[in-house]
């Protein structure tokens, strides 16, 4: 796919250390952190700048060569996988935190930064980014955008969309865009920054982004409720809701994984129960902190919690919340293969969603283990399994399938912050319709009308009929 | 441009009350709140429900007849001026609250619903939905939603963008589309909601939206700081966000705009002072309420505010408030037209901004008066003159341009909150360049192929040539 002629002129132009296309290097980049998933690219080129960028798109673009934009690979959705081959550009050498302006709270970095390098430059101002993807000690904010990356905190603080105000992209024709600035208001045509956040390296690449940032919470607290019973532990999110608290992290984690959690990190909890809650607050104000937990431990007990406790001290805090972000690490140790999903509801309809999977799980016969942010109904149904076993795959196939049904039977989507890729592109019908989709194909066109910006994402060959779920 | 046999199937549709075409009905639907702005609609229609919408979209694209879809008119950038004719389709039969949902914490409505109505509804639940044009008594949740209103809470609280989350929308085809719902994370293809919202009737008509709310504050404190030096009333702004205080008003106005409120509402306001800060804080916890207001009491004083004053009671807080909000409209009893505009700056650019806004003033002798949202760099440069006047109105033009210039020159934009309507189509590009322009022009083909929606809106003829600005 890639002639001579444009191998040449990308060496020339990259430098041979920026341009590679030996076996070992393909190899690496054509799979990501989804699994069973690969294929090969073309080519890997590591930009440096946005000029670079911009020489490269065009480039291809002239020669109708795929472009996948990948930041570390984190993604779960397939998202910077080349499935149709083309050249894979790696963002990590544009890495800069640009500015962090106390003035105007916000900051400017390139795309190839690391989340969380750049959390504890942003947390050294006393200020704060809250979008936590689990992976962000991997990710990059680039990849963050891309994907529209969520976190513990979306309940609270919202998700990356709330959080980027400007943007430089490069459109596949080479040329460069601006879009917002370091303003907190701005209706100057169509908004093209929250466009192309969540857009999955389908429209353009960025190149430099700004964010808004927030003063850091002083305080915090977490405490952990557990239920015998499923109900109690869905009642009590809702009653929490209800009475107007809003906590940093509200995460539901089911009896399957609290066991495998426990078994590998010994944190002392009791694998007897059927859901546990973690949750966080945070403030500037340490009595309001307090006076939150203390209406939330009331709220869980009154909804029938088997048992409500502070965690001790901070370092039983970090121990807890780790051992939740970890959960996706955790239970891969249990089977070859695990396929973690982020099937999103209303967050009324948690409970009805946790017992469907469970039904759905004991009637294909595989083990699906749930946790996620229950603050904003959003999932991750989660199977161990063995890609080697095809039969078996099958099944786990059948059951997503009725996994996003449900979710969508719900009022939900079938993904809440991990995107659709290629893993969710048959089922995206499901969720905006066939007019929809006609419409955002025809957005992608207006961006990219040769459909080299990550083709084979988003949009599926064939959308995957509805099942008839018989319940 | 509308022929006998349309006229013919609109009046079948939706009856002789809903279609009208006689000249009073024409001439009341041929202009807007935008002053020096008017053009004759060939008709106007009412629809009651989502099929009429589609019905005459679908009718309009095949005859290709502009629709211009309005509210209440009280946009202020000509966004509802049948510029190129066509049908006026007022939304104002559709004005149902059709939910709240206390457990989800979403309210969904047809877009006809005043938005003061909704504010009392909401709250009368014990919830809030933040924004609030200053309009808000008389405009409606669609016309919010399309020019993406913004208000006097959009420091703190955001603007409407930040809480649609569902809509439903009719094309020019007269297909429905239906995008988001009550989730708080939707990532499942290109987020249509952020792209329809603001998008001022040039891509789609909205039928129904879904918004988040948010628990209502249940304290408020209202401050006053006087200022007899402009650059002490910036700095006092940058203080207050350097110390990470969020105040959930953040109101600026300088002296021109003092002493004509002050001439008309009668509250004892200095009016030898160059500038006043309007403070409100509010939250769900009375001390930290009580504290932020202290520490801005203190921070204002630091700068060298002449003085500062809390407001005795509610009833003084709501009166200084409502002469806030009736700005505009006291203003225009100063002279016959009124032009408002919304230059908006990164905020630690407030103090330079109003600066050059009196230089510019003074060079081309006019009045303009300066108030807005400081905290959010939202300034409403408003000038007091006479349409009859063309030497003086070419004047105004020729300073307004100004204006524009210098809000990009400092990293702001055209327009924070009233959107680019008719009247700022030709200073777009300055803000989103020629490739911005391109781009979005090819968005808005994708939804709207004929170019039946609002024609003549966003999108300019030619655009304005940049002034050479001598400074």
């Amino acid at each position: 796919m890639l002639n001579e002629q444009m191998r040449l002129s990308l060496r020339k132009r990259l430098g041979e250390a920026y341009f590679r296309d030996d076996r070992e290097t393909l190899v690496s980049y054509s799979y990501d952190a989804t699994p069973m998933l690969q294929s090969m690219p073309d080519g890997v080129v590591f930009p440096r700048d946005t000029e670079d960028v911009a020489f490269v798109l065009k480039l291809a673009n002239e020669h109708r060569v795929p472009i996948i934009g990948r930041g570390a690979g984190t993604n779960l959705c397939g998202g910077t996988v080349p499935v149709e081959g083309g050249i894979v550009m790696v963002m990590n050498r544009m890495n800069k935190l640009l500015e962090i302006d106390t003035d105007n709270l916000t900051a400017t970095f390139q795309p190839g930064l690391n989340t969380k390098e750049f959390h504890l430059a942003v947390e050294a101002q006393g200020l704060f980014y809250p979008p936590d993807p689990s992976s962000m000690v991997i990710s990059t904010l680039g990849g963050n955008i891309m994907e529209c990356a969520g976190g513990l905190r979306g309940l609270k603080y919202g998700t990356t969309k709330d959080y980027v105000i400007g943007l430089e992209a490069v459109l596949p024709s080479g040329e460069v865009i601006r879009t917002g600035g370091k303003l907190y208001k701005d209706v100057a045509g169509y908004d093209l920054t929250k466009l192309l956040v969540g857009s999955e390296g389908t429209l353009a690449i960025i190149t430099e982004a700004t964010v808004k940032l927030v003063a850091a919470p002083v305080y915090k607290q977490t405490m952990l409720a557990l239920y015998t019973d499923i109900h109690a532990a869905a009642r009590s999110v809702s009653s929490i809701i209800r009475h107007r608290i809003v906590p940093a992290t509200l995460e539901f984690i089911d009896n399957p994984t609290l066991r495998v959690v426990e078994a590998y990190n010994k944190l002392g909890l009791p694998t007897d129960m059927e859901a546990v809650l973690l949750i966080e607050q945070d403030g500037v104000d340490e009595s309001v902190v307090a006076k939150d937990m203390e209406e939330m431990i009331r709220l869980c007990r009154e909804e029938g919690a088997a048992s409500v406790q502070m965690a001790r001290d901070a370092d039983e805090a970090e121990r807890l919340m780790k051992a939740r972000r970890s959960a996706l690490s955790t239970l891969s140790r249990i089977r070859p293969t695990t396929i973690l999903e982020d099937a999103t509801v209303p967050r009324s309809k948690i409970a009805d969603m946790v017992l469907e999977i469970n039904r759905i799980a004991k009637k294909y016969e595989l083990q699906i283990c749930t946790f996620g942010h229950a603050g904003d109904g959003n999932l991750h149904p989660t199977c161990t399994t063995d890609a080697r076993d095809a039969e078996e795959i099958h099944r786990v196939e059948q059951a997503f399938e009725e996994i996003f049904e449900a979710a969508i039977g719900f009022g939900g989507t079938i993904t809440g912050e991990h995107g659709v890729g290629t893993v969710k592109a048959p089922f995206l019908e499901w969720k905006v319709g066939e007019a929809g989709i006609a419409l955002m194909r025809s957005l992608k066109l207006a961006f990219d009308p040769n459909n080299i910006m990550n083709p084979g994402k988003i949009f599926a060959k064939s959308s995957r009929k509805r099942v008839v779920v018989n319940r």
